[in-house]
């Protein structure tokens, strides 16, 4: 018998980054590809990924009347030039087809985000103000040839996410919308994945490229960055015109549409696994994982037999749960606590031969290592109602890291302090992009978003002395 | 208000190739692209993937235990090189990355499927016979650069498919195991679907790039092409040694495991279109349509009101079938009926003035345009009733079709007049590489399969005159 395994060896207070690493591979969420930026979604990430998916149709597709579709993976070069600030936000990072495959025709680009090539579609499939809104979705790869460091989910050349893509007969419909994706964002990231993130507006300078303005849910990681969760565009006009999306309105009257764009990607599944894991490995919120339980008998000489066979009972009644069971006798009991410790597993249960005699098991939540001793015959119940307290114990706790991590800032001083001591900033801020570039420069601190619930600036902007015009929340970031 | 849709323009028995394209075209499944060999799946379209990509899993990944997983876009040349076989069966179709962006570096290749990139991981993955079996499924956009002509659904040159990758401990496993998923594609193709196949062994020729052996469901559409709908490859252990995938087995030494791989793709909805649809447009299988009726009011002045009122009654109580209400007076119901028609719903539901008095309502078929008039109190079990006859009885016209298409042949002369006629040929075969050429040559048919379920066969090769070893089925093929 194999007596401990190889677990986490960095901590997470002492390297992030190294600690991140080791608990996405070892806890087999993923892999890197040999090819550079690249990565190898192992089944155990891509069911969070599924997860995710599976909980979007019910929050957003479902209830807003969004379709799903698929649009070509490549793009030609004369679709990206039609709308300017888009293809200069894009431009940089396209990877292009070897010209050899295209050399009678233009350049082909692997998508890397689609608003072109759809709204070339949408300008011929709209026609009257009947046809709107049109509520498009699309489920796909994405390509951007990244040129800083990449890291495993969070910025990688290749990621998987949704597009959504709107078009609304009123600018009003379209704002109002844009809104209530971003919204319901929230509640799909904070209800599933436990992740708690503040909802609000992006600067100028941080928006999309070619949106009116944009909206986004950040969240807020223990190492004091901040990371994008999830986006939703409001592009006004500007594409409809670049790509001659127009319809018959009710007034008989040639209109261009209002559109939004939205989206989130497997980037989520980095924060995740920052926001709750720890040194033992992968903490997985109950909602997100496949297998929310794991069944460990303790196997001695002594009522083996029985011992394994009440397992088997036990493991049939969580059915639901998708129950593990790992009655191997090559490892040791301690050995397997920690092999499924550091996969995330929600809750063990541990059988034993004193067990058989109480009637009872022991229950071990994954998040606090809390025990607990509860009668075989109420398994089912108690079983749904820890995992339930876990979920709701996982959010509660980050969300009060992130409100602890928030500080008001009123001078220089105060701004470089707070990004030392790795602090989410809240401050009055003048809104100029001018002096958010410097901000940038001084600090390598980035603007993160003014929130949707309005916050009331007093005094100046402690950069520039302006008049303060907007709460701004700042920090490093992902 | 118009009088008549503009309606399917071809008919099928005269030009298939452009009636297809029209009908896809017309009830939006699918657009063309503007890059060549591309194509823009449409919400209708895509929501028949995803109800192949709902039943796959309860068919196939659950059952058998497979999990899903996501590997990436590009592949290394050097994996590529690796088997021999496949390297040469699958390079002249191969789409590269630009080489600036690769420069550093190896060419990098869009997949044009991902037995390579995925047996790189799995050789890191499998240590012991205690990781066996490994069965992993993918999702994904696949690009091969198709020099033939391409057409809508059947050859493009991105498609969407899956594509399973399970390794196995025995050669015996790995046979049966390869055998079970042709047969629950058969299953899935031919419950969903309503498209009959023969399930059967390719020859060598015809076989995957790279395996031992290739089976294969195969359809025969109407204008006596057959479609291949889905394959299954037993690949041996030539991709193990290839990859270096190896284990220690139960007597404690080194042995390479044994693998299939196995893919169906978006293909799959243009024999679904035809197979069923006809001269007014597209024709779905209940089973397949996420809008399964249409209610059409038939609104005059007399009862107006009281005609809507009882139509949207009905559609409250049909929700289950996600029924499409229009009572819109901008259309007469003539042109209502000919616009559902071509968009294939499966059932119409004409409610007027005289249902009204009657308490019945009127329910058309799409597929024969039968008609029946049932109580509206029953209108629940009716319809019920109605969409199940409706897929079986689609299925059985459907697989009466394929098997009056089977034509035994004993000459080389019968063998031309039947491929003449569009016939499926079934012959007693020498079984040779050779021969199977000339054959090609002479007569354009290829081979399709040897069914699973073994046929005897008689006499001589009607091309060589060798002893015909098998019983092989021919055609002209997609």
């Amino acid at each position: 018998m194999k007596n401990k395994s190889i677990g986490i060896q960095v901590k997470k207070e002492e390297n992030m980054s190294s600690w991140y690493e080791e608990v996405c591979l070892k806890s087999e969420l993923v892999e890197f590809s040999k090819v550079k930026g690249f990565m190898v979604i192992r089944p155990k990430g891509y069911s969070i990924w599924e997860k995710i998916q599976e909980e979007f149709e019910k929050i957003v597709n479902k209830p807003l009347g969004v379709k799903n579709a698929y649009f070509p993976l490549l793009i030609p070069e004369s679709f990206f030039k039609k709308e300017a600030e888009h293809a200069e936000g894009f431009t940089p990072e396209v990877a292009w087809i070897d010209k050899e495959l295209t050399k009678d025709s233009e350049r082909l680009a692997i998508r890397p985000t689609s608003e072109t090539i759809m709204y070339n579609s949408y300008s011929k499939w709209i026609r009257s103000y009947k046809d709107l809104p049109l509520k498009i979705n699309q489920w796909c790869n994405i390509v951007r040839w990244e040129t800083k460091a990449t890291r495993l989910f969070l910025r990688t050349r290749e990621f998987l996410w949704q597009e959504g893509h709107n078009v609304y007969e009123t600018p009003e419909e379209c704002e109002k919308e844009t809104v209530e994706i971003i919204k319901r964002y929230k509640k799909l990231v904070e209800n599933l994945l436990a992740i708690p993130v503040l909802v609000g507006k992006k600067s100028d300078k941080e928006k999309f490229a070619g949106a009116l303005h944009t909206y986004t849910i950040e969240s807020f990681m223990p190492d004091g960055k901040a990371l994008q969760c999830g986006t939703s565009h409001n592009l006004g006009e500007g594409f409809a015109k670049a790509f001659n999306i127009s319809f018959l309105g009710r007034d008989e009257k040639k209109h261009f549409p209002f559109q939004n764009s939205w989206g989130l990607s497997t980037r989520l599944i980095g924060g995740l696994v920052m926001t709750h894991s720890d040194n033992s490995g992968l903490v997985l919120p109950p909602n997100v994982s496949e297998n929310k339980v794991v069944i460990i008998p303790l196997i001695f000489k002594d009522k083996k037999e029985k011992v394994i066979k009440k397992s088997h009972e036990i493991c049939k009644k969580l059915k639901k749960f998708g129950p593990i069971l790992d009655d191997s006798e090559d490892y040791s009991p301690g050995y397997k606590f920690s092999e499924y410790e550091l996969k995330g597993i929600p809750l063990r249960i541990e059988i034993g031969p004193r067990d058989l005699e109480n009637e009872s098991v022991t229950l071990v939540r994954r998040d606090t290592k809390e025990k607990a001793q509860v009668k075989s015959k109420n398994i089912v119940k108690e079983v749904s109602k820890i995992l339930k307290n876990m979920q709701n114990e996982m959010f509660e706790k980050a969300k009060k890291r992130m409100e602890n991590s928030i500080v008001n800032v009123n001078s220089k001083e105060e701004f470089e302090k707070a990004i030392k001591n790795k602090k989410l900033i809240k401050m009055g801020w003048c809104g100029e992009t001018s002096c958010e570039e410097k901000i940038k420069e001084e600090t390598g601190a980035t603007t993160r978003c003014v929130l949707l619930k309005k916050e009331k600036p007093l005094g100046k902007c402690p950069f520039c002395s302006k008049k303060a015009k907007e709460v701004m929340y700042f920090s490093k970031s992902y």
